[in-house]
């Protein structure tokens, strides 16, 4: 039988600061709509779909930021995108700021059953940006400051999703750029992808000359070969558009285990792409070109689980001496 | 002072089983001659650059194939592209088939000084294909028979080129496929990885459905990811054409560190094309995005190095039993 799925990812246009829950969960149940009318059996929303990207903005005291976490899932503000859910027999990711009953904070993701059980649930590890307020910055980034780095590492699972059996997992935004994450996935026979980003357009970290225009090709170019270097799909839904004179890029995409893109978000706005996903696609690369078991040579890797940063290589007279 | 280095990928086209080394060296001194006019200090051949990719032959004997690998470099044979070297002042990188006096056999590669000085050597860790005549093949890919797995890493060395010193390192076709080569070099601060490769148009194995159009594609993406993800650049060299009726795709590339191609061969012959490398560009990401010391996570990184083959994950409700 074909595993099929339709997969959706739902792109989220800007939500400003002054905005409550109740708006973004609105325009999500719309959405949630949508993907039903368009035959969607899972439906990826972004990172922090909930509120503004509020790491933009600097609290001196973190109690202040308390009001963009969640501290339950669903609560009274969501419960009517897991109703939505349910209704329409729709699984869906969501991401969110958790903070824990015991205080801790974390940038998190979770994959919901139509019946709204939590199937998984991540917690970035690579937060970008920077902890305390940065004077050269025209924008902050502060999402060391605000989370704490995730402490599940990059689990996968298999989960019951419309029918087959589907090895789900999930990253966060940042994540899609570093390699390692895609690996620790693969390694797990991931098949789906999900993951939800806040992108700015411009890199206000001014100390480079990164050139703007190359912004969403090295977002896609990550998760093309992050799809194609472990044989999976990914569904990568953006908040798009200008919060609060903000701009973040768009450009949600769904990926096919090629690397090829199956479907492209083309506004900047609330927007829903579907594409057909036959998961036995992930097949292919898994038994010929990418059979890990076969071809991998960890013996060689070690540096990439025992060291955290780089370390300047020895000068070529010292290399040669040391023969 | 700018650190920048004119970076030449000679492209060869094919080499015919019946030819020898004497051809193969003729034309790369002529690429040479060439990469001299046109400013370059580096010149990159491909893989396994004196013959023809000979792990399509099958050979019972192994002792039968022995004429394809060399035993001392340079020999006879390769003397006069060495004597360009030092004529034009340019450093150079050639693969080549190594036997070595203990009777190992490897896929390597080296970077020579234009004095004729071995800077670094490197042999191929990732060997794709089989060890044994495959009968389902129509044609074999026995670089498992043929080579051993690569003992020296990923090695990485600040080497004097051009009045600069510069962080290089190399691997070889397949290993660009595998962000754990990139990855293992950019934990050395590499700046430009050298690599040839003789990849067939056609996907022979014959059990799945790639897809021979997206081959060129899964080459680039692979590259362009390599060098955004690791900030470095690379001159990505192939050897192409039809040999003995067996095509190689061309479309050798050079690469900066935002995963842009510079130049690109677009003959299936002998050709040579260049850029000039600011290698000052490779600060940028691994002093923002990719400054790993602040970013990086390995302790979610694990099974990176502690598995080689993938394992299938864990049923949803065996995990949730678990919690």
């Amino acid at each position: 039988m074909t595993r099929s799925l339709v997969l959706a990812a739902a792109q989220l246009g800007p939500i400003q600061k002054a905005e409550g829950r109740e708006v973004a969960v609105g325009r999500m149940v719309r959405l949630m709509e949508k993907a039903h009318r368009m035959g969607a059996e899972v439906v990826v929303f972004p990172e922090l779909a909930l509120t503004t990207f509020f790491p933009r903005w600097y609290e001196e005291d973190i109690a202040n930021a308390d009001h963009w976490y969640e501290t339950a899932l669903p609560s009274n503000e969501t419960a009517p995108l897991f109703e939505a859910a349910r209704k329409y027999g729709i699984a869906f990711h969501l991401g969110y700021a958790e903070k824990t009953p015991d205080g801790h904070r974390y940038n998190t993701a979770v994959f919901v059953s139509p019946g709204g059980e939590i199937m998984l649930k991540y917690r970035k590890v690579h937060l970008p940006g920077h902890k305390d307020y940065d004077p050269i910055r025209k924008v902050q980034h502060l999402e060391k400051r605000y989370f704490e780095v995730g402490d599940l590492g990059f689990p996968v699972v298999r989960a019951p999703v419309a029918g087959h059996e589907v090895n789900v997992g999930m990253m966060i935004c940042n994540d899609r750029r570093w390699p390692e994450s895609w690996r620790v996935m693969g390694l797990q026979q991931v098949e789906l992808v999900m993951l939800g980003y806040n992108t700015p357009s411009l890199n206000m970290d001014n100390r480079g000359f990164e050139a703007h225009h190359l912004r969403v090709f090295h977002s896609h170019l990550s998760i093309q070969a992050g799809c194609y270097q472990n044989a999976c799909f990914a569904v990568a839904t953006a908040k798009a558009g200008t919060e609060d004179g903000h701009e973040l890029f768009g450009h949600s995409i769904i990926v096919n285990p090629q690397g090829e893109i199956m479907a492209q978000a083309t506004s900047w706005g609330d927007e829903l792409i579907v594409a057909e996903a036959d998961l036995g696609m992930c097949e292919l690369g898994r038994t010929t070109i990418f059979n890990f078991a076969k071809h991998r040579r960890p013996e060689a890797y070690g540096r990439i689980t025992a060291q955290v940063g780089s370390e300047p290589p020895p000068a070529w007279n010292a290399a040669r001496a040391a023969e």
